[in-house]
C-alpha cells in the first residue's frame, strides 16, 4: 500500500497557460516522498539523527499525461520500487478522481555526512529498509 | 551553438540542506528553455499569435551529478537533439565554473489549440524548425 | 467564521535555515484566499467568467511571529475585513496548534477587462459582495 | 547607491492570469537583499560563521504598482533606510524600463543562535553596520 499525499493544486500552481507549471509536479512528489517517510517514522531530521543520513537524488523523471489546472484534486501515491545497495527507486503515480495525470521515479542514494561535513554514499541502514517494509512502503 | 542562462543561486532556492531544490533545476531548465525560443525569435506569447500553438512537456529527465548552493552560480546550456513529426527533444547541461551539476532532457509536443479550447497534438510548424536550425538551436 | 487551509509544511518549503522560505507565506495566505472565494461558490475562473472581473492585489503586509518548519501543521484563516467602492481588505491569521505563526493583510481590487484586453479597477459587483457575506466571509 | 538585481521575469514566475505571481515578488526582494549583503562582502554563511548570527524577517510589506508578465526585466534595488538597535529596515524598489512595478519594506532583525540552537535577537554587530555603510547600502 503505497503512501499518498492530496494536492488541492492552486492558483500559484498554475503557469500562463493555467495549467500547473511542471516543475511543481517534482514538488508534489517531494511531498509525497515525505509522507513515504513519515508512514514509516521518518523524516529528514530524523533521518539525519538516527543515522548520519541523507537521501539525495541522483535520477527523477516524469512522463506527463494529462494537464491539471486550479481546484483540481491530484492525488500523488508514492512506493519503494527497488532496494540498492546504496540507492533506492520510488515510483510516483499521479491522478486527478482517478484518471492518471502523471507518473514518475526517482533514484535517490543513501549518503552518509561525516564530521568535516563531506558527504558520502554508503550502504542503506538495515533498520530503514525494514521499517519502510513493514510500513508497506514496499511494492516490488 | 546552445542557448545559455546564468542562474545565480538563490538562498531560496536551497532547502534545509543548504543545496538547490530539486524541482527548481526543472525550473533553471525551463528558464534556459525560453533563452533557446527567444534565440529564435520567439516566445510562448509569439508562438501561440502566429501558430496558434502551445510545446507542452510529455515527458522529462534529470541526473543530479553534484550539488549547488546559494551564490554559486549555475549555467545551463539547452539545445535541440531531435526534431519528430509532432514532437522534439531538448538537451540541458547545468554547469558550474566548467564542471558538470546536471544534465536533462526536455520532450515537447507541438500542440494547437482548436476555436472551443481543445488542444491537440499536430505537426511542427517548418518555420518553428527553420527559426530554431537558422539560429544554431539544434545539436544532432 | 473565517475560510481555513491547512498547510502541511514541506521540506521544499523551507530555506537553508531549516524554516519556512517566507515568500511561501504569501502563497499560503494565496491559497487561503481561494479557499474564502471557494467558500462562497468562486474561483478566479468564475470571476472572470462572471463578472468580467480579477481581484489583482495592489497592496499586502506580513508580520511574522514564530518560526515553522517541515512537518508542521499550520492553519490560515482568511476573512473579509473592509469592503471598499473598488477594492477590499482581507486578513490571514496562520496558526500551529492554537499559537500564532503570522498575521497578515492582502487589498485587493476589482477589476475588469474591457475586450481589447485592456484592465482597469471598477465598482465591485454587488453578488460578489453578497455571495462573500452570505457564506460568512466578513468579519467586520 | 543601492544594491541591485536583474530579473528576467521567467514563464513559470507567472499566475494563469499572465502576469508574475505575487509571493514571487517576495523572491526578488530576497534575491536583492543578497546582491546587498554580497556588496558588503557577506552571505547568510559568512553571518553565521562570523557573528554567529541570522537575520530572519518580522515585518515585510508590499505595494505593486503595475503588472509584469515573462520576458520583461525587472530591476529591483535595495538599502538599508534604518538601524535601530536589534533590527533593521531594508527599502525595495521594483521597476521596469525605469518605470515602477512595486515598492516594498522588510524589517529584520539580528539573531544569534546558542550552543543548543534557541535563537534570540540581540543588538546588531557594529561590523556588520559598518560594512553595509562603507558599501553604500545606507540611504537614510
Amino acid at each position: 500500500m503505497p503512501a499518498t499525499s492530496e494536492n488541492l493544486i492552486a492558483w500559484g500552481d498554475c503557469d500562463a497557460a493555467g495549467i500547473v507549471y511542471y516543475p511543481k509536479y517534482f514538488h508534489f512528489m517531494d511531498v509525497a516522498f515525505q509522507a513515504l517517510l513519515r508512514k514509516a517514522g521518518f523524516n529528514h531530521r530524523l533521518l539525519l539523527q538516527q543515522f548520519g543520513a541523507r537521501v539525495p537524488l541522483i535520477d527523477v523523471s516524469a512522463k506527463f499525461v494529462a494537464p491539471a489546472t486550479f481546484d483540481d484534486r491530484v492525488t500523488v501515491d508514492a512506493k519503494i520500487v527497488h532496494w540498492g545497495t546504496k540507492s533506492f527507486r520510488v515510483s510516483y503515480q499521479g491522478s486527478r478522481e482517478g484518471a492518471p495525470v502523471f507518473e514518475g521515479f526517482e533514484v535517490r542514494v543513501w549518503a552518509t555526512i561525516d564530521k568535516d561535513g563531506t558527504i558520502k554514499t554508503a550502504a542503506i541502514a538495515p533498520q530503514f529498509i525494514a521499517a519502510l517494509s513493514a510500513a508497506g512502503g514496499n511494492d516490488m
